[in-house]
């Protein structure tokens, strides 16, 4: 296993921050690192608002749920899937934009998610630690508001960077055999792997909640996705995109 | 600039591969750095297609679009969005699935990149090229029957992986400050910037062409996504995740 490998598996969410900034020629490598990921047609549908007003950053971290490292993190970036760039194009080309397909909102979608995970290994790389912040999407109009971020720009996450002041266990993966099949998707033989999984996430828990007094989360994987999957998961989610002229068709 | 950022600018498909296989521990390690990734809500919703058959290779490579690398690199995978594991995981504990929620879609196809893309980089770090194939959105409905994707899960992306037959020159990205704003969206100097890049953008095509007998593109870039955002792009998509259990609300 090569040190680029062990990096990528030592990662976990650090949410708990050293007051050092990050240089700004280690940011804009990173960034930089962020654009040469892959790009779906050339689009590089991708725009990032690295938000340094601190005024934002409090009503950033309130809009996400009222995550407090998204305030006080070194720095925040939101990655915004961006289409009106190339539709500007259209414009300077004298040719008519189209709108609203589905396929376009993947294709900016995942260029967004390439090129920040780009980032996060730079970051990585360098010994700062990173969490994604998807709670942005519980109030995507006020992200967009305050971002002032036009039509055809979407907010998907943010993204905390800075110096870890934590060093939290790695959690558990699924097994390889559950996520990875051959030739076809068969998954009768997975029940018995994840239940074993199961206890394997309990026991990280249960030792993760050491030490702390109060209640703590003790719950199978399993019994996770379950009450994640059986919940709402943004209902405005729809409405937003299609009122931003995405995925209307 | 360390290694590591190093290794990430220096990427760029490749889609000549040599005959030589990818070591079976090779390729379950880098599958395992792509498991290490940021996940949200802890989903894991991903399954990876790896397609050994050939028969469902040369399919694959139709299904794509004609693209004759899906069929001869060493390793061809599939990344799919997968909610069906943990709806399956509410049958075990009695609760009831939600379905059809954009968000939910969101999240697995931000899942399915990040990992995808640590698979890239774990890839990248042994030596290996890869090429994203976005192609396989062409037939969805198809690529789902070959590979007996059930309902909850849908084809996000393939990935070409093999051993370099071909040394491309870099393609240049966009500016940095195009892509990086600070505290609000602002594109009003952008056009001056995307002009000049145009020119470097042309270059690399002239550059590339340089050897080849028949016609060759040598287009800017904002020419490029011109053509491309007037183009209707699958409009296939949204009845075909909706059929399968996506973003029907």
């Amino acid at each position: 296993m090569n040190e680029v490998i062990s990096l990528l598996k030592a990662h976990r969410s650090i949410r708990k921050f050293t007051d050092q900034p990050i240089d700004e020629a280690l940011l804009a490598d990173m960034i930089r690192a962020g654009q040469a990921a892959a790009t779906s047609s050339f689009l590089q549908g991708v725009t990032v608002i690295r938000v340094t007003d601190q005024e934002k950053r409090a009503e950033m971290a309130q809009l996400a749920g009222g995550q407090p490292y998204v305030e006080t993190a070194a720095e925040f970036l939101v990655f915004c899937g961006d289409l009106r760039r190339a539709s500007t194009c259209c414009d300077w080309h004298g040719a008519t934009a189209t709108e609203g397909f589905t396929e376009q909102f993947i294709i900016a979608t995942v260029d967004a998610a390439l090129m920040a995970q780009n980032v996060v290994i730079a970051a990585e790389s360098a010994g700062l630690g990173i969490c994604y912040i998807g709670g942005i999407r519980n109030n995507p109009q006020e992200v967009s508001e305050l971002l002032e971020l036009p039509r055809l720009v979407t907010p998907v996450f943010g993204l905390c960077l800075g110096w870890p002041d934590q060093d939290p266990d790695l959690r558990p993966r699924l097994p390889l055999a559950v996520m990875l099949k051959e030739n076809r998707y068969d998954d009768s033989a997975d029940r018995d792997l994840i239940e074993a999984y199961d206890e394997e996430v309990r026991a990280y828990y249960q030792n993760r909640a050491k030490g702390h007094d109060g209640a703590v989360k003790v719950m199978s994987w399993s019994e996770q996705m379950s009450g994640m999957l059986s919940r709402e998961a943004r209902p405005h989610m729809r409405s937003f995109l299609e009122k931003r002229g995405f995925a209307t068709k």
